[in-house]
């Protein structure tokens, strides 16, 4: 059965603004990730032992719509939905907002695919069924 | 005239790397504002002379394709390409290669406006027509 | 009257661990200033209000030990003490542990002064009185 | 022989800047890292190969003084100075300065040790005689 997942959420660190006072363009792609292992995380495969069982999932693909800019201290909260699973690529699409106002502040998009330590493309069906159910179990196949 | 345009090359730094032992994927999006940076140095147009001169250029949206994992110590270089430029909007197109062995390692795209410190739009053909001049030299109306 | 201080908790993220399969060692430094920040905002000083107030807090030095490495994912508690404070200048220090094992992982050290946006040091005890005695409170002179 | 050590110079990315409008102060530990390399290498140990051959250099400490803020675009450039070496340990002097005014921006000091890939200490003198000399080389007993 499909668990509700928890928006990941905290506040803008002081070294993530630049010399604008907002938020860096970059951060975004590293809270995505951060995003991406708090639901793994969620949905019972935590990433640091997906690893350690030789699972890699390196990015593809990442990109970032800036709507709103951040500003230091600000608390966002970032939804993610699979979007697609073949099997062996996944796609993602986020939200930032601030959950105080409401407010989007950036979408973005990210691709990804299963490796082992040889960055050899693993078919997840076959070789990891259970890792593959679990996540075929959030796949919504419609943008945010 | 057209000034040809040294591509941005640099060596891959050790902090940059993540435990894939692979550059970290948001370290390319930092690299294409680096060689943004570069490239308006290369044109006349410093960006630290254009933000004390009130001109902010914050970014709209980026995006990154990655091909080919990069390693701590190889050297990387970067081509961009002014794709569109509307006097308010302008989009860049970005390489990233290995110039020893020629293999393209990424590509991107970024967007951008030109905004006051208060965040309002400037038109730049009508207010700042040098720079508008400057740049519009180097628009390239296709894709890398 | 003094409130007991949450020490500042969360995990590694990916994108702060390097090829060595560990924590960069640069982000020890980051880590003490979200512990500070996050301190700040326990003892009602959000150092947001507080620039927002033009009372600014550079670093004027900042160094760690580094005793056991970190790794992905790793949950970290940080305790810090302010060890001295002069009205103009206060010293920190950190202690880096594994609230699940207990292992102290790394210390370190910083020194901070008051200063207005132009720069210019504040005597905090007659400008800020109030600021002063908020963090005299919780001065304690001695090494954790 | 000693050659000569050029010293490692750059301008200031972007990125690197914080809404203090100044360099964060977690980069110049970054910056230590990109000088020791940078080092290595002229002294013909690049430090990716001393990686393939299973020697790894982790920090043991680091720490900076900072005298004056650094900014967007501003060159900076370091000078580094090994300041003893047990064989075991080497300890690391730096100076980042403006090469253009030649004003002292930042003075840093770390501390490293030399271990194989399972973190066992290596006796350089006695396993790698070769490097440890280049290394020797380069020791000056006394401060920068």
């Amino acid at each position: 059965m499909k668990k509700a997942i928890v928006p990941y959420t905290r506040n803008v660190a002081y070294y993530e603004t630049d010399q604008m006072a907002i938020v860096h363009h970059s951060n975004y792609i590293r809270w995505f990730e951060e995003a991406r292992i708090d639901f793994l995380g969620q949905i019972g495969l935590p990433y640091s032992k997906m690893e350690e069982e030789g699972i890699l999932i390196p990015v593809l693909s990442a990109s970032c719509d800036y709507k709103y800019a951040m500003r230091f201290g600000q608390q966002f909260q970032i939804r993610m939905q699979i979007t697609r699973f073949s099997g062996v690529k996944f796609y993602i699409q986020y939200e930032v907002t601030d959950p105080q106002t409401g407010r989007l502040h950036a979408t973005g998009e990210s691709s990804h695919c299963f490796v082992s330590k040889d960055m050899v493309p693993i078919r997840m069906k076959k070789e990891h069924p259970d890792i593959y159910e679990s996540i075929m179990n959030y796949v919504e196949e419609q943008k945010i």
